[in-house]
């Protein structure tokens, strides 16, 4: 096997070596670690696409994967058939941005480029890829559009759902698919696009991505402000919707508690308040356009608000240096969680309107059943996606028998507060193998049987990263088949 | 079968009177007529899935119908089945907008309620749904959401894929599928909305949708701009895109030979230049804030493409008087082309940044193999959306032996100069009866055969608008069942 993958990739394309493969088969913050028979970076779709075709000959699974940046450990490769450890794909070596089209607004890229290459090329024809994360500096494309990867841009520019205008698959059984013809309009037929974004790499390998690039927005103003409750917030992303609704960047909404821990564990931040309101507003607003009046629009915008007593206080930055302090510590949350102690962080959608009743839910749960915790809300609001945490101390964490099981105890109560909502676990991280239970437990029975159906369809035989968002073995499959004979047993009449 | 179905809809749910349900059989162009045994308007949800379950049970096929508005004849009951005429399935009565949530900017609605009236209940809570076209007063939104509309908005806001949050759909089987929740992110498996948008009723029926609204634009601006040829436009388009790009609601570039054709047979016109220049592009710039200077805006971009020779000539609205008389002229090519003769309409998509070449070969094509015909130009020109037409006097037309055949002579060639730029044939008007041989001629086989398989999946008996989008007779079936036999075989080494 090793001799036939080295015949397509080349002795640079393999890794065989258990040291040396170590940090592809191992979660980036060393929660799992998996093992595979060898780490294939093919150059071209072309060698991916042999590969592909000689582990369908051959029965082995194949384990895609990106950055290694992910939260839900669905680039670890762990084999559910014995004698069959499996090839971890990277697609590292396909770096190249293939070309840019600016009048059509269109970068078409391999799926290895990084992230922040991407903003670097866009940038130099004076656009923007608006999809910006933590990890931008490592994470790959592929894996990005494989986890329909969100960030703080959504509320403007939507997910990476809504960036990729084409892609390039190869399918499980070695054929690929492509429209990266990036066609805006384009009504014939079935759109089969979708089904790979978010499919967390189990219905075909993506290698290449036509995806939309934005005009710059060089105009920005930035503001803080105090309100007295989450109500308070949504009548606030109301209004400034009215009135600049295609301007906002970002619409986030910190409680104090978490904004406490960034005072308490990161050096040289500036919070423009004191104490720390009890609920923060921190808005960015954008335009291409230099004469468009950004911080005047706010101010309208929030002094209207404070006249009618919704709001308490509010700062709008004075210059780009206060504006970076802002957001400074905006990002200085998840640092400071780490060094505070155990956090459970949840990554909840629900509609916007939902977000204010939903957080009073949540922390009555919290109350009543994990009283150890100080509860802490870090939401961007304009997507209804609230990354509720609860926050341990060590001491108490290290007192628990089976500290796994109480975070999945903790896990599904505020996942179920969530649900009567109708609303998601799992708004921007994904399944990989970490949620697949809460999927099958929480996912509506209908829609799962259906992708039960597409996972059969495209990938009848399970080698397309097993384990991860549907479970290995194929327990997908024989609920499938068995509908899809009723469904076939259903119409007597027709011939 | 008809009392049976009297059952579930009531008296005021059904037609089976041949005189009565001419109508609902024939195409609103009068172009094709078909027939059925009854016309069904269920009330509600559950009515539509009784009505599917007993269709699925008899064997009867199903002709879903909107505000018959479409352009491909996708709404022509014609049945494959011999004594099986089938049921045309109305949703004219499921008209109620079922919800309005302002700050998740969600509008829930039933399926047959008129896009007009979308609009005004938009309009009320301060918000639009920016979905324009011409049948906007009896197209309703099931039928707009099968055939993915288009219309002017699409360089701002996308086609209606990307207005859809969530959708309510009847599964061939009489199941509801429902993702109403219209999460903004949900990254919990895969994406099976988008299989029901743009698929013209063939693998279920839409019964509700939750749709986008967007914020409101009442500050405008609009110019006619006289262009040299395509590439300049294209330029200016780049231009525009840098200074202001999300402030874009319309680029259209309209050739000589079309304009002419509007003064020439529509009274009480008014064209800012004469002559009318060879291309003109007509520009609408918008924005939620009344600050924002667009015309300042359209003065500096056009100033300086002016100055550097781009550009001939340019008019700028300076009342919302003069903005309506610049669109009137374009609102009113459809009416002057059915005056003037007998005109081809293709429905082109092609990259914004081919759309000078693509002219210039259609150009040739038409000049070499049908002299007979004068060529328009109607282009969206920011979607790469290129409505080229031939002319032909009715005198000629009439002289020729097989017009149908001529037609799809010229049909043939210009959509194959599109291909030749991996541009699409069906933009924004569906594929419906009267393109199925194109897409069968056209589409990557890989994309069709995996097509087939999708519709043999979700409807394996056929019964969903057969002989639309797909041919009758589940031709599609046997060629994806027989893939999906050479797939099962296909990897002896997996258990």
């Amino acid at each position: 096997m090793l001799d036939r993958l080295r015949a397509i990739v080349g002795e640079k394309g393999l890794v065989a070596d258990p040291v040396e493969m170590a940090p592809w088969v191992t979660d980036f913050r060393g929660r799992r670690r998996g093992s595979a028979l060898a780490v294939v970076a093919p150059a071209s779709t072309a060698e991916v696409a042999a590969m592909v075709t000689l582990c369908a000959a051959t029965g082995q699974p194949i384990f895609p994967l990106g950055g290694n940046t992910g939260l839900c450990c669905g680039a670890v490769p762990e084999s559910d058939r014995p004698g069959k450890p499996g090839i971890v794909l990277s697609l590292r070596r396909m770096n190249r941005i293939r070309a840019i089209d600016q009048a059509a607004g269109i970068a078409t890229v391999d799926a290895g480029v990084v992230l922040g290459d991407l903003h670097a090329a866009a940038a130099a024809v004076r656009r923007q890829f608006p999809l910006h994360l933590g990890s931008e500096g490592s994470a790959q494309l592929g894996g990005l559009i494989s986890t329909n990867a969100g960030g703080t841009g959504v509320v403007r520019y939507g997910p990476m759902r809504d960036l990729v205008a084409g892609l390039e698959v190869v399918l499980p059984d070695g054929r690929v698919l492509s429209d990266l013809a990036a066609l805006r309009k384009d009504n014939t037929g079935y759109m089969l696009r979708h089904l790979f974004i978010g499919a967390e790499g189990t219905l075909g390998v993506i290698t290449a991505a036509a995806l939309r690039l934005h005009a710059q927005t060089p105009n920005t103003a930035h503001a803080w402000v105090s309100v007295a409750d989450p109500e308070a917030a949504i009548a606030l992303l109301t209004a400034l919707q009215d009135r600049a609704g295609s301007t906002i960047q970002a619409f986030e909404l910190v409680s104090a508690s978490q904004f406490e821990l960034v005072r308490r564990h990161i050096e040289r931040i500036r919070i423009p308040f004191s104490p720390i309101p009890a609920w923060s507003v921190l808005i960015e607003l954008g335009s291409e356009d230099a004469s468009t009046a950004l911080n005047t629009i706010l101010e309208e915008t929030l002094g209207a608000f404070l006249a009618r007593d919704h709001l308490k206080d509010a700062v709008i930055a004075t210059s780009e240096q206060q504006a970076a302090e802002f957001w400074h510590v905006r990002h200085s949350v998840t640092e400071a969680n780490v060094k505070e102690g155990i956090g459970i962080v949840h990554d909840i959608a629900i509609r916007t309107s939902d977000v204010a009743a939903f957080i009073v839910a949540a922390d009555k749960i919290a109350a009543e059943r994990f009283p150890q915790a100080v509860t802490q809300v870090v939401c961007h609001l304009g997507d209804g996606n609230v990354h509720y945490i609860l926050m341990f101390q060590r001491s108490f964490w290290e007192s628990l028998k089976d500290p796994e099981a109480f975070a999945l105890e903790v896990e599904r109560a505020i996942h179920d507060a969530a649900a009567t909502y109708a609303g998601t676990f799992s708004a921007e991280h994904g399944v990989g193998r970490k949620l697949i239970a809460e999927l099958q437990r929480l996912a509506d029975p209908l829609r799962y049987e259906l992708m039960g159906q597409i996972k059969t369809l495209f990938d009848p035989h399970g080698l397309m990263n097993p384990g991860v968002l549907l479970p290995a073995g194929r327990a997908w499959h024989a609920a499938s088949s068995s509908t899809a004979a009723r469904a076939m047993a259903a119409a007597p009449g027709s011939r």
